[in-house]
């Protein structure tokens, strides 16, 4: 199963702490890690990964692979700047989103036009006309994050 | 000037009247309207476009332009999917955007990340922490879309 | 009907006065003229085009338009690099290519795997196991080469 | 190191053995094999990496992993057709050909646009006035190749 997790490439602490979590338990339950490769949220997701063990891999904006983060096992450089975005979701059976960002929530738009599960922590709420859409399956922390995205993936 | 117009490949009537507006109002204004070239919103502005002897260019989903809409005057097929919604930002200088629709999301969030304005009418609204982000610029009519939109790229 | 010249983006004189007919010749007939919208080859044919009233298309790897040249009537900046050859390919119905250039022959490799008719004037020669692979149609010069592309495509 | 293996989707034995052999002897030097993650030559050098337990990337023109050859450890689907083979060759430190396909040509082509090695097994060849251009290493076997592509990276 390979598992999404989108965010921005600059966050806080707390914020980093999630998305480690999240990335270990990915990797824990045997799931690639898919990202975009590059700092904040995506390096924290990759380090718990690589702590439990598991496999992760970049889908990176810039030509060349020298941008990665450090815990990264297959970096993918694509020279496409932001239209890897859809790559990184394409690449993804669901995906999970951490924080708010202009990326992560084109990111979101992605993956639900392509029917894939989003579920997110602390990320961009959705409304139209002032009512809420529930599209973004919202969730109290890490590991409740991929519980629920496994599931929805099954 | 180069002006997107971002919204579903399906809409209702009232929408559709707007859309076109919107691509009358570009065309009279000098502006070359880019669009995902399908059907709906992006059908009604090329409409308004051509009635108003202006120039539209449609983005295509597909490896064909066999499903371009019938009002676009340079279709360009793509055969990249979803994400081609990254090219029209790309080739756009600011976006109007129409309806709520999850590719039009997505198109929103890539057109905020690279800084370009956003113009919505009946779109998507945005919050954090149940604070509305006012990243897109809110209209009442296509007239006030398109007056605000060459005000912002100017 | 859309035709696309393919060729380096610096040449010499020469080179350029056969670009610069090919663009002519293919907007006297009607066609749109696709390219990658730099220098060279591409320049030399928009000029062509825009001097017979022609409409031209670049579609330029870069996230911006300002690297186009100044013949060019739509510019569609991509901020995909050599990825953005496969798009050229894909908007074109046929292409002519023009002289000796890397990119080229990846667009040549990209047109025949489409099976799109390629014309060639003074460019690449392919074999295989020492015997020459015919693929490419070569003509003698601009009128021949126009003339040609738009025998195949209809 | 990762080393991409362009090459048919269909091929014969010989062939076939050919790019078993680059792929285990890739895996044995510990790169990482990328590939367009199709049958024929493409998926011979999987099995080649897999029986030497090495990695295995292949970027899909597809949206989806299903048409992915059964021995590719990490799928990446793009949904991006033809425009996918500058991804197979953005990822790879160098090159190695096998064969003679159109597609093959355009990565070919790619890959010396973007100042990458390519070395070639019965691969195309290329001239330029009837004089024939040397950019692709021609090597007799599949070990040398390995070798050889190990040797220009470095």
């Amino acid at each position: 199963m390979y598992i999404g997790v989108i965010g921005s490439g600059q966050c806080d602490n707390k914020t980093a702490k999630i998305a480690y979590e999240i990335g270990r338990n990915i990797a824990k339950k045997g799931g690639i890690l898919i990202c975009g490769g590059l700092g904040g949220v995506m390096e924290a997701a990759c380090k718990g990964a690589k702590d439990a063990r598991g496999l992760s891999v970049g889908i990176l904006p810039s030509k060349t692979r020298k941008h990665a983060n450090p815990f990264i096992d297959i970096a993918i450089p694509t020279g496409m700047s932001e239209a890897r975005n859809a790559l990184v979701v394409r690449a993804s059976d669901a995906v999970i989103a951490v924080g708010e960002e202009f990326g992560t929530l084109s990111e979101i738009g992605l993956a639900l036009k392509m029917n894939k599960p989003v579920v997110g922590i602390g990320t961009w709420e959705l409304s139209k006309e002032g009512k809420p859409i529930e599209s973004i399956i919202l969730v109290k922390g890490p590991f409740e994050a991929v519980e629920e995205v496994f599931r929805l993936v099954r």
